[in-house]
C-alpha cells in the first residue's frame, strides 16, 4: 500500500503517510507544562507508529489562555525534551511540535482582532515564532509544524476578512506577508536542514471567506516560501462561532467548526474537493511541496484511494487515531478488522466545546487515554446475539444480548446492507445494547447484524442478520 | 454539444439542457399580479431560448409577504396565463413557475417554525400546493417546480434541523412525510401527464445540517414519489441568516446563503460535488430521474464538462442569464465572445438581501431589464486603449481609455493571465476605466488585456497587453 511506504520531506523520512495532526486534549494545565497524561496520550500515538505525530498547538509567547501546552520559554524545553524522549522509547514515529500565536479574547465577547496590533506587536509575533521553532528544535523534535489555520493569528491575517489598511492587510498580498515573515524568520532561526511545515485552511468557510481560489495561491506562496510539507485544515473560524453565555467565543462552535472536524452528518473526506484543487495547482507550477488531507479520512479504502489519485501525499487522521492510536500497526499488519472504529459521532468535539478534558467515547467510562490490550481472544456471545429489530416512524430500533469476552466487552459495531454489501454505520460503548437508525425510508429492506469487540480490537462473530422492510 | 441536445422530462421535451432557474426578481407588486416588468423580464429569457425558465417562486398561500407573485387564488390565473402567452410570442423556451409556501416572519425576529403547525395547517399546506400546481396547469405552464429548497416551509420540513416530534420530524422518513404528501397530492390533482419537478437543498451548509449523505436518499424518495426531475441547489437558510436592524430576517444573508449564489470568492461549479454524489446514488438505484446543477456555472466549457461527466443532466445558469438572457441562442449559434459575462460580483444578490429591484450591475445605470440589441457592429478604441498597470502593496491598479461604439459601449471585460493563455477575470460597466486587482502575489509575472463591448456583445480588439511583475 501507497499508505505505508515512505516518505522523505526536506530531509526528514517518515515511515509511513499517516500523520495525528494537531489535535487539543485539554490534559496539560494553565501553568503549559508537560505532564503525564500528555506523555501517556503521545507515546500511545508512536507505539501506533503514526509516520508523523504533530503535538498539539504549544503557545510561542506567554499570553493568558485555559490549558495549554507552552514553547514560549526555555523553562518548558525540559518538559518538551522528556515527551520527545518517551515518545522515541514507544515507538518510530517522527514528532513535530505545533507552534501557535493567538489574540486576546475575553469572557465579555470582546476579541482583539489583527487590525488592533501595531507593527511592534507584528513583529514580536514574528520572533516569537522564531525563538519557539528553535526550541523545539533543541527538544529534538524532528520537525516544526506552524499554526497558520482555524481562528489563531497567522489564519486572521490570511483571511479574506484580515481588516487592515495598511502593509499588512487588503491584499492577498498584503495577507500574506506575515505569515511568510514567521516563515522566513523561523527557517533563519532553525537552519536550512530542519523540517518545517505549516497547516492553514484551504477554504474558510465562513461569509465572505477564502476558499480553494485563493487557497492555493496561499499554498503555492508558502512552499515558495519554504514551507516543508502543506497541512490542509478547513472553517474554525470565530465569525460563525456561537457564544455562549459566560464563556469566551470558542471557534469551532458554528459550522465553520463543523467543517474543521466534519461529524456523522458529513460524508467521508468531506474536505477533499478543495485538496485536490490545491495540489494540483502547485504541480502545475511545478512545485512537489508534499500535501496533507484531512476531514473523516478514516479507512484504509479511502486514504489510499487518496494518495494513489494524487489527491495528497499525506493522510491527516485525528478522531480515528484518538479513538484507536494503533490504528497503523494494526493496518500495516493487516488488520483493520481490529481497529477500533471512530464513528464520528464526534463527542471529542463537544468536550473541547465545554472546555473538558478530551476523550473518545468509545474510551471505557472514565478512561483518559485509550486502552492498551494485546489480547488476542475475541468476545463471544454466550446466549447468542439475539439481535432483534423494530421499526416505527421511519426508525428502526436495534436490541441485542451482551456479549462476552475474556478481558472485557468494549463495544459493538453496527453493520446495515440494503441487499448487497454491509456497512458499519455506528459504534455502541459497551454499556449500551441498543442502537436507533433514524436514517431509514420507506421501500427499502434493510439488513442488520452486530459485532462485539472487546480491548484490543478482538470483533466476535457476526450477529444473527434481520431484515426490516421500512 | 450536448448542451444543446434535447431531453425529454415526462413528455416534456427541452430543446436544450439550459434552465434559468427561480430567481426573484422583485419586480412584482405586494399584490401579487403579473405585471409588464415581469413579463418583459421573462420573456427576454424566452427570446435567449433556454430550454427550461421557471418563473421566480409564487405564494400558494395567502399569507403576508413583501413583493411577490401569488398564485393562491384564481384571479392571479389571467396574469400567468397572459405571461406564458407572451413568454411564447418571444421564444420557444418551456416554462414552470416554482410554487412555494412560506411560514410567518416578524420584523421582532419572530418566526414561525415547522413545528408551530398543527396537523389541520399541514394538510392545508398539501392542499394548496395541489390547487397552485393546478392553476399552473390551467395557465398553459408546460410543468410546475414544488420549491423544497433553502429556508422555505418544505425544505425546514426537510432540514436536519425539523424540530417536530410527530409522525412529521426526527427520522428521515418523516421528515419526508410532508413533502411526498404534496407531491402526491399534485400529481393526483395535475395528472399522470404533467411534468412536476422538484428543487431542494444538495446541502444545507449550516451547522448540524444534512449534507448529501442525507440529500441522495431525499432525492431517491423524490423520485420514487413522482418527481419528473430533481433540481439541486444548497444553502439559503434561516439559521445563520444575519439579523439586520429594523428588517425582517433574510435566509440569504449568512454563509448558507451565500452557497445558494457562491460569489466571486467560489470556484466555478462550487456545488458539483454533492450533485454527483446525489446523482450517483440514484443511478446506483437505477433511477434515471434527471439531476439539474447549478451554483456558479457559467461557461459552455464547464457545463459541457458537466454533461458529458454524467454530473447532472442539465445546467442551471440564473446570474449568467440575468447578465445576458441571450447566452443560450448566442452560444448555440457559436458566440460565446459575445455573450456579457456575469463576473459573479453578486450586486444582484446584495440588492435582494435589501429588498430592492434585482437587476445586473452590469446593465446600463437605472435599467430595470437586460438591454436589447442586434447590432453587429463591435466598439472599438479611437485614441488606442492605452492600458496602463501599476502596482502597489499587492494590488495591480489597471487604467484604460474609453473606447466608442456606434450605438453604446456596455463594459470592459479585463483579461489577465500568467505566462499562459489569458483568462477573464472581471466586467467593469461603462462608466468605469479602471480595475483594482488584489489577488497577485509576489514572483509571478502577470499579463492584462481589456476588452470592450456593446449591448450586443460586440467586443473590440484586445487592448495593448501590459506585463506587471508582482
Amino acid at each position: 500500500m501507497k499508505l505505508f511506504s515512505p516518505i522523505t520531506i526536506h530531509g526528514l523520512t517518515l515511515a509511513n503517510r499517516l500523520c495525528v495532526p494537531a489535535m487539543v486534549t485539554r490534559l496539560s494545565g494553565e501553568d503549559g507544562f508537560v505532564n503525564e497524561e500528555i506523555v501517556r496520550r503521545y507515546s500511545a500515538f508512536a507505539r501506533g507508529e503514526a509516520g508523523l505525530v504533530v503535538v498539539e498547538a504549544m503557545a510561542v509567547h506567554r499570553s493568558k489562555s485555559g490549558p495549554l501546552l507552552r514553547i514560549c520559554g526555555d523553562e518548558f524545553k525540559p518538559g518538551l525534551r522528556e515527551l520527545r524522549r518517551k515518545m522515541a522509547e514507544a515507538g518510530p514515529s517522527r514528532v513535530a511540535p505545533q507552534i501557535i500565536h493567538f489574540l486576546k479574547i475575553s469572557r465579555s465577547g470582546w476579541r482583539q482582532k489583527v487590525s488592533d496590533l501595531s507593527i511592534a506587536e507584528i513583529r514580536q509575533i514574528a520572533a516569537d515564532y522564531a525563538q519557539a521553532a528553535v526550541r523545539a528544535r533543541d527538544c529534538g523534535f524532528d520537525a516544526v509544524e506552524l499554526h497558520m489555520a482555524h481562528a489563531y493569528t497567522l489564519s486572521s491575517f490570511l483571511s479574506k476578512l484580515n481588516g487592515r489598511r495598511d502593509d499588512y492587510g487588503g491584499s492577498l498580498e498584503n495577507r500574506l506577508r506575515l505569515p511568510l515573515e514567521v516563515l522566513e524568520g523561523v527557517r533563519r532561526a532553525v537552519g536550512s536542514d530542519f523540517c518545517v511545515g505549516v497547516r492553514f485552511d484551504a477554504e474558510e468557510c465562513i461569509k465572505g471567506g477564502y476558499t480553494s481560489e485563493e487557497s492555493r495561491v496561499i499554498a503555492w506562496r508558502l512552499a515558495q516560501g519554504g514551507a516543508d510539507y502543506l497541512s490542509l485544515s478547513a472553517g474554525g473560524k470565530f465569525e460563525d462561532a456561537q457564544p455562549r453565555p459566560g464563556e469566551p467565543l470558542y471557534p469551532y462552535t458554528g459550522y465553520s467548526g463543523e467543517r474543521t472536524m466534519p461529524g456523522a452528518n458529513h460524508p467521508d473526506g468531506a474536505n477533499l474537493p478543495m485538496v485536490a484543487a490545491v495540489k494540483q495547482f502547485l504541480r502545475e507550477r511545478g512545485c512537489q511541496t508534499p500535501v496533507l488531507a484531512s476531514g473523516k479520512i478514516s479507512t484504509p479504502e479511502l486514504a489510499e484511494k487518496v494518495l494513489l489519485s494524487g489527491t495528497a501525499d499525506l493522510i491527516g487522521m485525528a478522531r480515528p487515531l484518538l479513538a484507536d492510536p494503533m490504528w497503523p500497526r494494526k493496518v500495516r499488519e493487516g488488520h483493520f478488522d481490529r481497529v477500533i472504529r471512530c464513528c464520528y459521532a464526534n463527542v471529542c468535539k463537544a468536550k473541547d466545546e465545554h472546555f473538558q478534558t478530551v476523550t473518545c467515547f468509545l474510551w471505557p467510562k472514565g478512561a483518559t487515554q485509550a486502552p492498551l490490550s494485546e489480547d488476542q481472544e475475541a468476545p463471544c456471545w454466550p446466549q447468542g446475539a439475539g439481535l432483534d429489530a423494530s421499526i416505527r416512524q421511519g426508525r428502526v430500533t436495534l436490541s441485542w444480548r451482551q456479549a462476552t469476552d475474556n478481558e472485557a466487552v468494549y463495544g459493538y459495531d453496527v453493520w446495515r446492507g440494503e441487499g448487497g454489501e454491509l456497512r458499519r454505520i455506528a459504534a455502541v460503548p459497551a454499556g449500551l445494547l441498543a442502537y436507533h437508525d433514524a436514517t431509514v425510508v420507506c421501500g427499502v429492506r434493510y439488513e442488520y447484524e452486530v459485532k462485539a469487540y472487546d480491548l484490543a480490537g478482538n470483533r466476535s462473530i457476526s450477529s444473527n442478520r434481520v431484515c426490516v422492510q421500512a
